[in-house]
């Protein structure tokens, strides 16, 4: 199976590019580290990246990032970061990598439990994730030739220890746990799922 | 109570004034019509908008459009659509807004059914809806000063009847309970909530 893994370098990108390696045709991408390099807020970057990858079985993207910090300070423009990387960086990597899927295939997203259990600062990454896991269930009624798309929703992961202070309460989920999900929506036979790790 | 209602001459802000005019001061807004005009895909118009209104007590935004269509021709322009109008010009109105509303005022905005209940065109309203049922449960937890949020959750409404063939085996809500929500929203005491009228 030919497996892109966007953001492979990322807290959790490399565990999952470590599980899936060896067995796998595996690509793996960043914006500066990796086989290839992509800019998922540059929609030219996107198709740039998915001419070079050539058609694929499986795409694993663990990027994106948003803003983080009180809300009677945020911005439009701190708003943006989020809608622009995490959100629109994924959505776009589906609704061009559709194009270069083959059948059968999968995208496996990542969104986060903020979409329904939020913490003070983060109003944008909550807005974020709950984009995300109802894009993932109306794209996957939308996705044509059998390919499937999941999101992964991790709670707070042990190898994030300088978020545990903006998660008061909040259990760190194990990588074993989270990098499971992932195997799960590859290797599963799940669509339109959010799979929830917390 | 001074209200604003954005979006006052759509299918919903037509029937959301009514239920609101006589007991309250109103000011209706639209992008062409009302007593002011605003364009909320552009900060700079929302900035100038609560310039003119001043402070006020409540918020209601029945505004915002995104884009109907396949998913296998949808492309990230399409996409941004959805994002930049329903989904960025509702966050905006409440990001800046938050600096101009009144102790224990009330943001009420408009999100949709297909966050949770996908129907085969719509995966950028889905994906909408979603970011924004999100939001409001966690610009509930960061807004201050007792200030309230709430998402009305309508699904395919009776006035509507040009949107019915895209929703097949949906049974349209009635217009009196969807501006039912928006009462609630605004004169109870709920904060975080996405009020699901379907």
């Amino acid at each position: 199976m030919k497996i892109i893994i966007v953001g492979a370098t990322g807290t959790l990108g490399k565990k999952v590019t470590a599980a899936l390696q060896g067995q796998h045709q595996i690509i793996t991408a960043g914006s500066k580290s990796g086989d290839l390099q992509v800019d998922i807020t540059s929609t030219e970057s996107i198709e740039a990246f998915y001419k070079k990858t050539g058609k694929f079985d499986a795409l694993v993207s663990v990027t994106g990032s948003g803003h983080f910090g009180p809300l009677n300070t945020m911005t439009p423009e701190d708003f943006k970061k989020g809608i622009d990387s995490k959100l629109m960086g994924q959505v776009n990597l589906v609704l061009i990598g559709q194009h270069y899927i083959n059948p059968k295939g999968s995208f496996t997203l990542t969104s986060g439990i903020l979409s329904n259990d939020p913490v003070l600062y983060g109003a944008n990454l909550s807005t974020v994730n709950g984009a995300l896991n109802s894009f993932v269930i109306a794209a996957a009624i939308g996705l044509e030739n059998d390919v499937r798309i999941n999101a992964i929703s991790p709670g707070v992961v042990e190898d994030s220890p300088e978020y545990f202070d903006a998660f008061p309460g909040h259990i760190p989920v194990t990588m074993d746990r989270v990098v499971a999900g992932y195997l799960r929506s590859v290797f599963g036979a799940g669509t339109g799922q959010v799979v929830e790790i917390f």
